[in-house]
């Protein structure tokens, strides 16, 4: 609990920096021993654990808000700076991790800043701004910032605050304390698209009345290294074997968007919510063809750029319309799978439009899309329909009835609707992987305590028959395990090619950066704890194994065109974290 | 599990009569051994545990709907013939049983039948009519019928079936599958305002595309009495005893609405979403003035009803208007509590004018009344406001979004605008009794498996500080077990006044009807069993003790005028059903 922190009066000393925002209290603490060796996920499952109370209202006083660097934060090692952000999710009920690329992660990490939590409860319900400096953090109005999207917030706040801040920023849907909305940071060119999107926890910052924490890191340095010799070593080996990797020149090229064929190889692609695992018109949702776009339309477009600072995989693009004016930035092959064939639509430039409203909004886009594929079977719009897709986001940004269900999330719209065909798991949507068809991700999206979640153990890549129940709970397991661990140390799943190809960077990095002695199996260890965290604090919560599992309709409906249900047997369900 | 159960070919030989709506397969079994001992609530439970999966959805093709007559009920035993019904409810996710008075239970045990089951997944969105006679059950159509309110529907019904059916029906509320929707039954005056209301029943019965039940027990006979002389002197006490009580005389003159004054009292009668536990306007509602005013009305009004045909009590009432045309029967302490204090309307005639609509559509009274006090607290009407309220119903009729999240229930709408103050429990609304003002109904409401219920144990009357956390979980505890007997013997609560003050009646009553040899402790004992079968099925279904606790804000909010918190230890809690 909090008092176990030792409290220090400076910033200066203080690693974990704690606001509350009902007393306007700001307390610079240390990490407590044997917390130093977590970050990311890890400490963030740490903080739930010990400092929340697990059956809280997720959105009342007694819920907390939590950014940590992850462990390799703070040296722009090629994809490893990543931010997590968490807290109880008000989409789950459960422990939340979200995390984003962008400059958050790094910023804080040049403030010595392993932890920021947030808490209390707002005495007014007006929009404050939280500012973090070196000599420590203070609240600033933001009235004028109340109902503002993010792209204009951000362009204010990076007017007022100069172009060297990171920005962790709601829009209306977190205002609106909608369950699918997420907390936006600005990339490395400041566009406020890097969001940690999942579980709602743009709506926890909302109901912390926070429009914005704004992350001033003049004076700051980077995170001391205890071996610089190991560390430039490790770091050179680590981004060659990231740079040789066949796979990184696949996402340079494509993105993430390369995925729509192949989920759609294996059956696996969303279709329609989810009624079909292909749809007649990927080939123009493609990767492929969105490269070709950009190419074609030149301009502002770009097919490969990077997210963070130092990132040497660049997946991320800028989607230029026809004039080659920017849309949207990034298009992600989420996105593309879940406002793309999940609605019907085939056409990138209609998906890119959705883009950019639903992270105007500041929500998540596998949450809405799959909350539109639903609102789409209970007969709100038709198949293919963006236009009227646009209506619907429009409806959330003027808080309508309407409008606040979809913003809430696909398992709302079920509800509300009366539609049993919800593709969610402990309330939270699927992504762009049809579970029936990839079994291995069925088995992660049942069993992570984040909710239905690709990036919790994502299983497409493996050389198995995904179609076969049998052996997918080893391999879900072994997936998430590493990804637990991959989002503790702050590094994107895609630097997993690199570490991958050299396991012992992990360990040599760590040890070079913290004078630490941890084995090759560093990053496992990592994983399981997390986990292991993280399923207490779900118990604690209310969890239990009938929570472990898929929407009963996949177990007896077939998807086309391969036709498989989800047949992965309960009691082996239960078996994913029995190691 | 069904295959448990005694096949037989026709309807003569079955007390079990399970009817498929996907099959249309009409099957009539003999209640499994073991099980003879059971019916109404208890019944209920042990067919949940055993027939239906308890992780299903509620509204999905593994639920079943369950009626079950009390043990007593057949005779007309006075306030004896109540009808439980149950599933897997839609609003809680857990054990439901909601019971009615009215004809139904009557009806149902003069065609023998101790049990009907209604499973599967239909095939078509028509709606249909179950139609149940001596020679069995069948189906006729009912797309004329749809979107009708209960009260046209039952007026056709009885127009085509004669007047002497009984129905058990669903309005709009059910047709759309709201989670507020119960299932309407015939008084003995054919007014169908009997609602099995609690849970979301009613959705249960749209989901299965029946908007009626109708039961002609024409040619069937009452139960047989295994020692009639035994029974009639049982009868003969249970009847003075119940006839000698003074609280039933208050029963006779005020109804249930002779609760506002005490519960004021106590500071514990709900007022503006649970904001206050005292109303300036208590004296216009409250059973005084509501009798005085029917008095002074005369017409159709009528101080003093029965629901059930033999019925002693007759705590129901028949509201007129200024020209004595009625409005609705019956008007409720709950509904009074829920729909006129908790939203500020200090006016008979308003409330009167709501609860018509809520049961016309087939709606829960309570449910609602909290649904519309959260909507006021997110600023949707006025406090006081009746003729906003009214339209607010208006829209649940024409099923625009806003209405369905006001027909699913105050913790939906809580959760869509969000209002963290919801007065809810696994989902369930309070019914109107203020649980930080009157602790041991408070202790009920926690951790009843119900949800939120007062009829489950309401503590009100018990002389005991009610203030005072300290042994309000015996006193739950006691009331608990004692509600679940009656409600498995199909007494009315009301009628405990008379079995409390002549306790071996009950004894004498089974042991003369069935041929037993309980003892005077069985109804401790069916109640006992009834909640361990009910807790049973909520644990398999995922429910742990952190849903066993009332809202966060009642532990740390004081609701004046004498400003409690909930305060019964957690700890204390969890020992209720630890007997």
């Amino acid at each position: 609990m909090a008092d176990q922190m030792m409290h220090s009066t400076g910033a200066g000393a203080g690693s974990v920096w704690r606001v509350n925002v009902g007393t306007d209290e700001i307390q610079y603490q240390s990490l407590p021993d044997g917390w130093q060796h977590l970050g990311g996920r890890g400490l963030v499952a740490r903080f739930l654990l010990d400092d929340v109370i697990a059956t809280c209202e997720p959105l009342g006083p007694y819920n907390k808000l939590i950014f940590t660097p992850g462990l390799l934060v703070g040296h722009m090692l090629s994809s490893c700076d990543r931010i997590s952000v968490g807290g109880k999710s008000p989409l789950t009920g459960g422990a939340k991790e979200a995390n984003a690329g962008g400059t958050t992660g790094l910023q804080l990490a040049l403030l010595g800043i392993r932890a920021l939590i947030i808490e209390g409860a707002p005495r007014s319900s007006e929009l404050r701004l939280l500012v973090l400096e070196k000599s420590g953090a203070r609240f600033e109005p933001a009235a004028d910032l109340a109902g503002l999207g993010v792209y204009e917030t951000a362009s204010r706040l990076v007017e007022r605050f100069g172009p060297k801040v990171a920005l962790a920023l709601i829009g209306p849907g977190g205002e609106m304390q909608l369950s699918g909305a997420g907390i936006q940071n600005l990339d490395k060119d400041r566009v406020p698209a890097r969001i940690a999107a999942r579980g709602g926890l743009g709506a926890v910052m909302g109901s912390k009345k926070l429009k914005a924490i704004v992350i001033n890191a003049e004076g700051g340095q980077k995170p001391p290294i205890a071996d610089p010799v190991l560390y430039r070593q490790a770091q050179k080996t680590f981004t060659k074997a990231l740079m040789d990797h066949p796979q990184v020149h696949i996402y340079r090229d494509y993105g993430t968007a390369a995925m729509p064929r192949m989920a759609q190889g294996f059956g696996g692609l969303p279709t329609r919510n989810f009624s079909a695992g292909a749809f007649e018109g990927m080939e123009t949702i493609s990767g492929e063809h969105l490269r070709q776009m950009l190419l074609d339309r030149g301009g502002d477009s770009e097919t490969s750029h990077a997210c963070m600072p130092g990132c040497t995989i660049r997946c991320s693009n800028i989607f230029g319309d026809e004039d080659g004016k920017a849309v949207v930035s990034p298009l992600e092959y989420e996105t593309i799978s879940l406002m793309g064939s999940n609605l019907g639509i085939d056409s990138l430039d209609v998906v890119a439009r959705l883009n950019w409203q639903v992270n105007d909004l500041g929500l998540d886009s596998i949450e809405i899309g799959a909350a539109l594929g639903v609102a789409a079977e209970a007969g709100l719009l038709h198949w293919g329909d963006g236009q009227r897709a646009l209506q619907l986001l429009d409806e959330i940004r003027q808080g309508t009835p309407l409008g606040r269900i979809l913003g809430h999330g696909a398992s709302t719209v079920g509800k509300i609707f009366g539609v049993l065909r919800v593709p969610s798991v402990k309330g939270q949507a699927m992504s762009g992987y049809e579970p029936r068809a990839i079994k291995g991700t069925g088995v992660t999206y049942a069993t992570t305590p984040q909710g239905a979640d690709h990036t919790c153990g994502l299983t497409i890549r493996a050389k198995v028959n995904h179609l076969d129940p049998k052996g997918q709970v080893d391999l879900s397991r072994t997936s998430q395990i590493n990804n637990a661990g991959y989002d503790t140390l702050g590094a994107c799943v895609f630097a997993g090619n690199g570490f991958g190809a050299a396991p012992e960077t992990i360990r040599d990095l760590l040890n070079a950066r913290y004078g630490w002695q941890v084995g090759a199996d560093i990053l496992q260890v990592l994983g399981r704890e997390t986990l292991k965290l993280e399923r207490e604090f779900n118990i604690r919560a209310g969890f239990t194994k009938a929570d472990d599992r898929l929407p009963e309709y996949m177990t007896y409906e077939q998807v086309p065109p391969l036709n498989p249900v989800f047949d992965v047997p309960d009691e082996e369900l239960d078996q994913v974290f029995n190691w």
